[in-house]
Order: C-alpha cells, then sequence, then structure tokens
C-alpha cells in the first residue's frame, strides 16, 4: 500500500511539475502519471507487476477508493473557496449573461445529443436514458474554475474587468452546474433510498439556500472568533476542514453527493473577509501537493485509455462542448455589451474544462450510468480544452507570453561575489558573462548599457539594480546575474547600495522583454528581506532556488 | 466514513486546542477526544450509536486503519526532520553520555521488570517472553523528542546550552530506540516470511547506514535542485512525502515496520541545510493539522479505557518508567560533568513521553505481544509524563510561567479609535480603560505612567508604543490596548509615530511581568507589515486575531 501509494505521488508530482514546465495545468501531468502505470501503458507490459502493486480488489483497492473520495471532498472545498459571491455580484448583469448562456446553451446541446443519439454516446444500456442525457448536458456545461483562474492568472488578466467577468460567470455555473449534477447522482444512486426523488430534490435546495444564507453569516462570525481564540492557523485549518467534511456527511445523507456538500461549505467560508489568505493558500496546498495528485493519478489506474479509445466519439463529445459552450458564451458576451475581440477572448475562456469534467465523468462510470468509452472521451476533451484555454486566449487578446527570468538565465551567466566597487565595473564584469554566453562583443553590450545607465541610474531600490542594454540582432533574452556584499551605489532611490544585480540584454527589435523581466524582478524583490535571503546563495541553483521563494503566489519566475 | 472523520478530526482538534490553553501537549487533548467518542464514553452511553459511527470491521475500520497507519509513517517522517545530527555532534561528550545512560538504564530496568514478572505486567499468553521483555525495555528507554522540543521552547530553553544537550541526548534516545523498536517487530510479525531473523537485522543495519551515508549527501545534492527547477514549495513537498513513502515501502519489505523507514528519511532530509525552514513547517503544519489528530482520537476508538484500566499496573509502569529514566539521565548528566540543578532539569526533560511511547504501545497491541491493559498503563503513563513535564523542568530550573499578552487583554481593554493626538493624552484615554477594568484609581494609573515616561519615551519603533505603570497592590498585570490611525509621536528611536499603544499595567511587586509583556509584544511587531496589519482590526477579536497571526512559531500570544 505504501509502495503504491509512494509511486503513484511520485510519478504524479514529477508529470505534474513537467506539464507546468510547459505550461499546462499540473492535473495533465498527474492524469498522464496515472495513464503510465495503470492498465494502459504499465499493464500492457507487465501485468502481473501492475496488479501487484496495484490490485483491483482488496484492502488496498478499498484504501485507494477512500483516499480519492477523500481526495474529491477536499478539493471542491477548496474549489469552493474560490468562488467568492461578492465578485460575481459585482460583475453584475454582464457576468450573469455570460453566465446564463454560457450554461443553457451547451446545456441544451448535450441534453438535444443525448436525445438523438444515446447508444452512439456511450449510455449504458441498462442506465436511464433521461438521466443519462441530463449528465451529458450537465458534462457539457460545466465549466472549470479552478483551471479558467490559474489560466487567467497565468496570463495576467485575472484582475482585469474581462478576467473578473469570466471568473464570475464561472462561479454561476458552478452553482448551478453542481446543484444540477447532485441532483442526477441523487437520482440514480438510490437503490434501498428511503426518501422520495423530491424531498431529496427539496433537501437539496434546502441545504444550499441555508449554506449561503444562515451558514455564510455563522461561518463569517465564527471565523474571527477562532482566529483570535484558537492556536493560529491550526484551529481555523481544522474547523474549516471539519466542516467541509460534515458538509459532505449531511448531503450524501440526504442522497446526494458528498462533493456538494463540501463544494457550499467552500462557498459559505471563501467569502467570509475574515478568511485570511494565507489560511486558504495552505489549505490549497495541502490539497494540490498531497491529495490532488493521487487523485488524479488514481483515475488513469481505472480505465484502459487505449484499449476504450473511440476516435469517433472523442471527436464527437469534443466537438459537442466546444460549439455549445464557445456559442453560449460568445453570444453571452454580445448580450452584455462586450467587444467582438472581448467576447472570443471569454468564449475561449469559459470554455476551459478540467478537473471538474474528470470528476463528473468518473462518479457517472462508477455509477453505471456511462460507459468507458464515453468516460475516456470526457477525459480527453477535458485535457485538450484546458490545454488549449491558454494559447486561444492569448491568440484572441492578441497577447504575447510573458517571458519568465528562469528561461534567461543559467550557472554560466551567474557571479556569486562580484569583485567591482563601481557601476561600471560592475557592468563590465556581467558584460563579460553575458558576451560569453550569447557569442556578441562584450564592449558593445558594456557600451550600450553604460550609454542607458548614464542617462538615469538603474538601482530600483531593495538592494537591487537592474542595468540594461538593447542589443540590435541579438537572438534572445539574457540576463547575467551578480551578487556583490560589500554593494555597490546605484544610486536608487531609497539610498541604499546594490548588493544584487541583473544585467538585462535584450534583443533591440523585442520591445517588451526587459518590460518583462524589470517586473517580474521587481516583482520578486517587494518581499522584506529578499536581498538578504538571495545573498546567501552559494551557487547558481541556490539562487535560483531562493528566487523561486520569493515568487508570489501565482507569479512564476 | 465523511461523518466519522469528521466528528473525529472536530473533535480532537477541539480538545486539542483546550489541552494547549491549559498549556499541556495537543496530544493530550486528542487522545481524550478518541476516549470520549471510543467505547470507554460514547460506546458506554450509547452503544448502538457509537458502533453505527465507528464500526469495528468492515470497509470503514479498514479505512480508518490505513489512515492511521499513513499518520503514523508521516508523523515519524516529521519526527526525523526534526532530528538534527549536526547539532547532536556539536554537543558531544554530554549529551551522549546523558543519552547512553538516559537509553541504557531505564532499558535494563524494563528488561528486569520484564523478566521477573512477565505476567503481571501484561505479557499476552502466546507472546514469546524475550520479545516481549525487549519491548517493555524499549517502552521504558525511548523518549519523544517532539514533546521534548515543544516542551523546552515553551519554556524558552530550547536554544541554551542545557536545551541542546537536552535535544541531542533524546536524537541519539530516538535512533537508538527506534532501531531496536523495529528489530523487534520484524521479530514478531513475521509468518510467512522468507528471510531469516540475522538477514533482517542485517538488512535494517545496512539500510539505515545507507540513509545516513549516501542517503545523506544525495538528498542534500537533490534538494537544491528541486528548489531551483520545480515549483516551490510544491515540488519539493511532494519530494519529501515520495521519499518518505518509498523508505517506508522498503523497511516494511525488509520486514520491520514502516515507520522506520520514514523515520531515517525524515533524519537524512533534516540535516540537510538547504532544507528550508517554510518548507519543513508546512510538512509539519499538513500533519500536524491533519493527520496527527485523526491519528490520536484513533487510538481511543480502540479500545475501552475504563475496562482495561488496572491501577496496580499503571502505576507500576509508570514507576518503573520514570524511576528507571530520571536515574539514567541524571546520572548522564552527573558523568558528563553538569551542575545538579541541571541534571534535574535535564532528567525531567528526558522523562517526557508522548506520541512515541503511544505509537509503540499501539503497534505492539496490534502484534498481540502486549495486553489491552498494559496498552493502557502505556498511554497514561505518556500522559502523566509529558503533563508533568513542563511544570518539573521549570521547577528544577525554578523558572517562572512566561506572561502571555493575550491573558491580560480583554475587548474592555481595547479601544478601536483613540481620540488622542499626544502622548499624554493616549495614556488618559487608555488609563480610563484600564482603571474602569482594575478597579483603581484612574488618575493614579495615569500619574505612574505619565511620570515614566517624561524619564524616557516608550516609542520601541515599528509603529509601537509600550506606556508603562507599576501600581503597587494590583491583583494581576492588565494590558489596555489602543489603535491610533493617524499616529502620535512616542519618539520612537526610528522616528515613526505610534499606530498601536499598549498601557501596561502591572503589579509593583512582580519584577519580570513587565519585561515579559515587553518582550512578548517587541516580538510580534517585528514582523515586516505587522502594524498596517493590526491597524485593519474593526474590533477586539480583529485584533487578538490579528496578533496571534503575527507571532513567530513557537511563541504564543
Amino acid at each position: 500500500m505504501l509502495l503504491a501509494l509512494a509511486v503513484l505521488s511520485g510519478a504524479a508530482r514529477l508529470l505534474g511539475e513537467v506539464a507546468q514546465r510547459f505550461r499546462q495545468p499540473a492535473v495533465l501531468g498527474e492524469l498522464l502519471a496515472g495513464v503510465l502505470l495503470g492498465p494502459t501503458v504499465f499493464g500492457a507490459v507487465a501485468p502481473q507487476w501492475q496488479a501487484w502493486l496495484f490490485p483491483a480488489a482488496g484492502n488496498n483497492a478499498v484504501v485507494l477508493d477512500a483516499i480519492s473520495s477523500l481526495a474529491i471532498v477536499l478539493f471542491l472545498l477548496v474549489a469552493g473557496l474560490e468562488v467568492d459571491l461578492s465578485v460575481a455580484w459585482r460583475q453584475g448583469p454582464t457576468a450573469l449573461k455570460v453566465g446564463l448562456l454560457g450554461t443553457t446553451i451547451p446545456f441544451g446541446f448535450g441534453l438535444a445529443a443525448a436525445w438523438l443519439m444515446p447508444t452512439a454516446l456511450g449510455r449504458q444500456a441498462d442506465a436511464d436514458p433521461q438521466i443519462f442525457a441530463l449528465f451529458l448536458a450537465t458534462a457539457m456545461a460545466i465549466s472549470a474554475l479552478p483551471v479558467i483562474a490559474k489560466t487567467l492568472m497565468d496570463l495576467n488578466i485575472y484582475r482585469t474587468d474581462l478576467g473578473m467577468v469570466v471568473v464570475s460567470a464561472a462561479i454561476f455555473n458552478d452553482l448551478i452546474g453542481w446543484t444540477v449534477f447532485a441532483l442526477i447522482l441523487g437520482m440514480i444512486g438510490r437503490q434501498g433510498a428511503t426518501l422520495a426523488v423530491a424531498t431529496t430534490v427539496a433537501l437539496t435546495l434546502f441545504y444550499a439556500a441555508a449554506m449561503l444564507t444562515a451558514g455564510r453569516s455563522i461561518v463569517n462570525r465564527a471565523l474571527p472568533l477562532l482566529q483570535a481564540y484558537t492556536q493560529w492557523p491550526s484551529g481555523a485549518l481544522g474547523f474549516i476542514v471539519t466542516l467541509g467534511l460534515l458538509g459532505a456527511a449531511v448531503t450524501e445523507h440526504i442522497g446526494i453527493h458528498a462533493i456538494f456538500g463540501s463544494f457550499l461549505v467552500g462557498v459559505a467560508l471563501g467569502e467570509s473577509r475574515h478568511l485570511q489568505e494565507r489560511t486558504r493558500m495552505m489549505l490549497e496546498d495541502f490539497v494540490s501537493i498531497i491529495f490532488a495528485p493521487v487523485f488524479f493519478a488514481s483515475i488513469g489506474l481505472r480505465v484502459n485509455f487505449a484499449a476504450h479509445f473511440q476516435a469517433p466519439l472523442v471527436l464527437a463529445v469534443l466537438a459537442l462542448a466546444c460549439v455549445g459552450k464557445l456559442i453560449g458564451a460568445y453570444f453571452g458576451a454580445r448580450w452584455g455589451g462586450m467587444s467582438t475581440r472581448d467576447r472570443w477572448s471569454v468564449a475561449f475562456a469559459m470554455n476551459v474544462r478540467g478537473a471538474m469534467e474528470i470528476i463528473l465523468g468518473l462518479l457517472a462510470l462508477e455509477a453505471r450510468l456511462i460507459s468507458e468509452e464515453l468516460f475516456v472521451a470526457l477525459i480527453v476533451m477535458a485535457i485538450v480544452t484546458s490545454a488549449a484555454g491558454g494559447p486561444l486566449i492569448r491568440w484572441s487578446m492578441r497577447k504575447r507570453q510573458r517571458l519568465r527570468l528562469s528561461s534567461t538565465t543559467s550557472p554560466r551567466l551567474f557571479k556569486r561575489a562580484l569583485a567591482a566597487s563601481t557601476r561600471f565595473e560592475v557592468i563590465h564584469e556581467l558584460a563579460e558573462l553575458a558576451a560569453r554566453s550569447a557569442d556578441i562583443d562584450r564592449a558593445r553590450i558594456e557600451a550600450l548599457a553604460w550609454e542607458r545607465e548614464k542617462i538615469a541610474a538603474t538601482g530600483i531600490g531593495n538592494g537591487v539594480a537592474l542595468p540594461h542594454a538593447r542589443v540590435a540582432g541579438l537572438a534572445s533574452p539574457i540576463v547575467a546575474a551578480g551578487l556583490s556584499h560589500v554593494g555597490v551605489d546605484f544610486d536608487a532611490p531609497d539610498g541604499q547600495p546594490a548588493h544584487v544585480i541583473f544585467l538585462l540584454v535584450t534583443p533591440l527589435e523585442n520591445a517588451t522583454a526587459q518590460l518583462d523581466l524589470s517586473a517580474n524582478i521587481a516583482e520578486l524583490f517587494r518581499r522584506p528581506h529578499a536581498t538578504e535571503h538571495v545573498l546567501r546563495s552559494a551557487n547558481y541553483i541556490e539562487f535560483l532556488a531562493a528566487l523561486k521563494m520569493l515568487a508570489p503566489k501565482g507569479c512564476e519566475v
């Protein structure tokens, strides 16, 4: 059991990292890890070993199952925490319109398709056709709020009006989507249930309403008390997790799925202005580092993706999902009075699916509502839309990818202890590093940087200086970095000498590279004690690690 | 399952908080939560409900079991991280002597007692007497490093020479104790094992040696690379957890218990100077907030503490454990050349048991080595020694309990917006609050504080001022706090006006109260942006919560 968990979480984290390296959501890599370790690859190559490590039945399977359910419950608790109803409210009519059309139109498409050709779309023979249709409609309609939020943050448009409209619409979408889906699950999983469907629906709506009114205000009052009178952060975190599990238990007893309960607890909590950002981030880290990788990787263990991959079905689901969502969101944005360009950006953003579709599909598979073929198609759809989301939004906004500092540095471009004691000498030393690694003339870089430096000194304060040279014909931007323990005067506004100096050498033709890099670096050194922290680096590896640690959440180096 | 987990974790956190409020380790409250929810109390009052919520068999029990094992593995990973071999090394001979005698003498006592009267001490009829004797000896010898460290930190002597000797001796103790115990477990749990005991012993020692040499240096090289080239902190954390699980899996395959593997991984990692303090703290929080409460509470579920409580046995175990450990550690300290007073402090500190004895007992119980009566006795022993540790050390060092700020403030002693614009007016306003709540004359406090203020202004910088008055005949210290958004000049060394002002009113007879409070407050406001953070508080509750958040790890408000 321990070995299985170790292999699963290790592989998932590793491939999650690789995915993020390629600016893709981590969930992609985590899914892939499961596919590699599951029947699709590992099972095909060495079936006995695979069955030994990940047995399909017995205590191990039960435990892995339980950890997965716990992971989904906690995942939706965190997803709920990201839902800020007051933000959605402030965006008002536009967000509501996008949310409304962006939900109902794909829902309608899904419903129609499921009624017209249920078997082709992978309905299980013994599944109720109405419930199947409702499921497919929901699967087409639901967005993935966390992935959307992450994509927008990567593009640095999360806090813009456009970003807020998309997020608000997605919040609306989530609330509706999960309520409908919880009801669907309530309708199928009721062998031996004592409550009638109507009662379940009534109780569900009652729970949702209670959570969003009374629950919200109780939580809003309890949180500051907890933070004042218990240990920080364990008191508040323990309370949130316990409440999430309780909510999950309540909805499960009502007869709908546990996730809906923890999701609404998250929504009720997320809105409280007393919820400290640090508490929220800690919980998010808990879940995204320990639970989520195991969960998403375990998906790959359940199904043989190669055997159940049906190209026509995958394409049909993909087309159905994208067309419905794009049309809905586009016309919603038009109705809300947005420009054509913004409409497309909104539509592409709303089209991003991810973790949510996967959870949805998994629950439907477990409830024997859909075939494994449809499950595979849904997962492929989720992967494709979330991978394509970022590039498509960027394209529609004609926005370039932000340059990251780490892609322009290298061990050869780093000097641990600068010998220089003046600005000119620093530039001389760093220009030499840059010249060696970019194969251009040192004197040219030096002259350009010095010329720029003479116009206005480039000390930006907090012990950092950013001299720069824009060189014609340079292939790609390079940054030479050096540490000076004694400090060199770069005439910074705060009067402090510079200890960490970056020489930015960017192509003359690329007007934005220098801005990107300066912004990136300035962001890092806004933290208190950042310079001391970086100065402690003994080599390039430690230097890079120190920079990573300084990056605020959502900002990448 | 979800409900059971919610109830368990909620109750455990709640009682853990209560225990900490009384300056006791959280584990005490967590254990108590289990006792209340288990057969001892809840089961005795409402057996059907108890059996429904926490069934003794079936999938739920399997899952709870698995979560417990996972919790122990992670708990020992974190315990291993706290082991810093280089610290132990620096303390040299004294620590070694304390560790040596503090381990072997209680071990000898335990061995002798188990041989002389095995049945009276609760050996299971079918258990091997030699293995039982080894187990009891280990249980008497092992200390609880995390609880010891926490106790020393609470007393503010962790970083002193005395503290370091104790911690180093406990590290030594842990290494020996867990190695022996792992071997014992290896010797019992070998139905159908293919390896001979000698092979297991050899492999165990090989694993330990490899981990502490090659493993250490590999980890030391891998960590900075991970921190530089993966997302922070998820890359490093994922790596640590995966490695811990892998280590656990390896030792389990060797035939000894999983915990030894993760413990040694922790030791190998804990020593790396590249392990960032923040990464370590995050992992510690993961485990202590989510896993540890569930684990310790689940202990109470297993055994009926009332039915298996045998006073003579409990007293015998308690006496055996304390006498052996105290004698061993005392003479070890004497051998190391410490003063009589220090010898007692060291002995009392080494006598602290806790989580480790409980884990040890649980594994022995599961291996059917000990009776439930002995298990209960071991747990009581762990609880008593860890609860008594702090007071006993304090007594031997003649050290008083540090005054906490939060015990001297109250909603009535807080003013959100001071009207004052001068030092004198601020003191006037705050003295009024203090006078009302302590029933002394306002004018008297005001005069004393102002007299003190005239000698030297009490602005301490960072926007904080600490005017104070020492009043004869005051029952207990009180602190009146006020916020000033405009700021009042208190002649601080950094020239900043004071925004957060605490008027410390302490008894004339209590010379240290004012020092304690000033030190406590100064510690909080050393953080950057502390004053802005506190100024945002809308009422007393938020003010207290803000102060809690500012407290550095290990410092309590």
